[in-house]
């Protein structure tokens, strides 16, 4: 049970975003121009992977399982993301994105550890300073949001609970700014 | 040098949200909405003082001092947010701001610890769920601001630089939404 009344039984995030609309929509407003732009950086794939994987490092559950399913549903492939996570898929992964991913995640545990050879390692593969940027604030976002989850002890489906996968679908096509379930 | 080029020299998180500007609006938009609210729950300088407790703990120098600073501003008694930091006067805050600076350091390094001995403890004080809602989104928030300034490595002055007092009257006075320094 959550450590506050939310009057609502909203899973993981969206009970507390319900108990606080005039702080939540400026988080869904946050989550929508970083995971739903469209742009010739990074796509949307890449950037829901980024935010599951450094949910999955946080441990909480809600936003590695519903954002990996989100990455799934651009994919087209579901599971992808929690085999980028956890079964070594990493290495089939794009150079340009592995080295992303370990930006990700240094600013998730170790944020001052981000050095200039991991930036440039990353600049070999034709990384922009705007993916760059955009890579080190979802992965902070993430730290945010993970928290928020998990700080209120919200109530949150286990994972690989089915209900994820069409959270990660409604996520991926309707976007953060109308999001409800 | 921060990893990226920044096309200004601008300190701490204000180079990056320089950059930025479409998330920017969001970032500036979620610290009035948590900093800045006229509230009966937590008031402003209890909220600065969250705010910069957590940067603190996160090594966050220029968040640290720059809300440290605004906190002080608020209370009219400069360094006084630092000695609640660094030099044991958190024994001087009231028995309801202990047990709120317990719970956000909780979020900002282990958020599943946070028990309902925890938030009972909170309660016996008369904390709201209000409050426990605001503290640990508060220290969720600059769990992210601290990793956007730190990840980017941006430019930020040493600590007690006398540049953050000015910082810090500007946020108390001026919040978030039109800051420039």
């Amino acid at each position: 049970m959550a450590h506050i009344t939310l009057k609502n039984d909203l899973p993981g995030i969206l009970g507390p975003m319900s108990f606080s609309p005039e702080t939540t929509k400026h988080l869904n407003g946050l989550a929508e121009s970083l995971l739903q732009v469209e742009s010739p950086h990074l796509n949307k794939m890449e950037r829901e992977l980024i935010a599951s994987y450094v949910s999955y490092l946080n441990g909480c559950v809600f936003c590695s399982e519903s954002h990996g399913a989100a990455a799934d549903a651009h994919k087209g492939e579901q599971g992808w993301a929690r085999s980028v996570w956890t079964d070594g898929s990493m290495a089939m992964l794009t150079p340009k994105m592995q080295t992303l991913l370990k930006i990700a995640a240094k600013v998730q545990s170790m944020p001052r550890e981000v050095t200039k050879s991991d930036v440039e390692a990353a600049r070999t593969h034709g990384v922009t300073d705007r993916e760059i940027h955009d890579t080190v604030l979802i992965a902070a976002a993430f730290c945010m949001y993970n928290r928020y989850v998990d700080g209120l002890a919200t109530m949150q489906p286990p994972r690989k609970d089915p209900a994820y996968k069409g959270m990660g679908e409604m996520l991926a096509t309707k976007g953060y700014l109308q999001t409800s379930f």
